[in-house]
């Protein structure tokens, strides 16, 4: 199945090969390696005034089966269907403060977005599949985890081998063989051209 | 000079070589093929639910002069002064409002940040660099550029080929002279392990 983008223009092949499955295969587990290099990815990434504001909770189903459980349930549900399968999970949370002088850092959130799209290019290199998530349980995230202030949980991640389609349940199956699509230039840059 | 990440485990090189300079080339131009290239990885970047919330601005100081000086006068002064090099000057815009319920959609900060993200991998691929700039005048850029509502003006992105340091005025050459420096992996990683 491929599923790779229908680019207009050609770009590089992690940007053409990356998509975000609903089926995961559960049974080829993620070496640890792999999962080090992902953060090591995310964290050499850009940010404002480098404060790298992105921290993780990083459950690994098979070494770390506890933290996996739990990452597990503060997704919601319709997520943990499909995300079960995946076997690394984790949680992508926003430092919201400097930590030099307490303020409101405005790119936090961005800078989270940026550091997770890194985690998932090098994931892609290494012929992994990640499927972000907003449905998590934030709440929830903060109890069992303990955050609590400045610190927000903000996205689950599903990170694991893309499953072959025969062995999907045909619903998720169906979900996954949809056509992938785009907003058309146009709609996306607002003034000026190329 | 080899500005490469020093990292502690090998990732893809598209992810080392990237880092955001101060001093760019002022005398090479971008060619509009690489600005559609660079525009096409944003597009296809992942965002919840499909939305795409990420919005440009796109200057080109060769080929749409009006629009890069109006970027660059949205930047604050003290990113004007260098990126004024740069020949290629756009502005990040979020769409916080799902188109088909008008609702707020929470990932749409971190969308954008994911974009710019991929962006700069088809840059760093082409051998062009990006900077980036949360230090924008938002209301100047909703006024010069007729945005208003759910739209919101987040970031400065300076374009273009990194300059030879020996011609970087001496303030900015110390800048990018410094050592690149990332938290611990203990810091970023709050719970769990890989």
């Amino acid at each position: 199945m491929d599923r790779s983008a229908k680019t207009e223009v050609a770009i590089h092949e992690t940007l053409t090969r990356r998509w975000s499955p609903y089926g995961f295969d559960a049974e080829r587990d993620v070496a640890g390696a792999d999962v080090r290099a992902l953060l090591e990815a995310a964290r050499w990434t850009m940010s404002s005034y480098n404060e790298q504001p992105w921290r993780y909770v990083v459950g690994s189903r098979s070494r770390s089966a506890d933290v996996w459980e739990k990452v597990l349930g503060c997704l919601v549900e319709a997520n943990q269907t499909w995300a079960r399968n995946a076997p690394v999970l984790m949680l992508g949370l926003v430092e919201h403060e400097f930590a030099r002088n307490g303020k409101t850092n405005k790119a936090a959130t961005h800078d989270l977005g940026a550091a997770s799209a890194s985690l998932t290019v090098e994931a892609t290199a290494r012929g992994l599949s990640v499927h972000q998530m907003i449905g998590i349980e934030p709440d929830r995230a903060r109890e069992v985890f303990g955050v609590s202030g400045s610190l927000e949980p903000l996205t689950g991640l599903a990170i694991g081998y893309a499953a072959d389609p025969a062995t999907v349940d045909s619903e998720l199956a169906k979900r996954d063989a949809r056509e992938r699509v785009r907003k058309d230039l146009s709609e996306i840059v607002i003034a000026g051209s190329v």
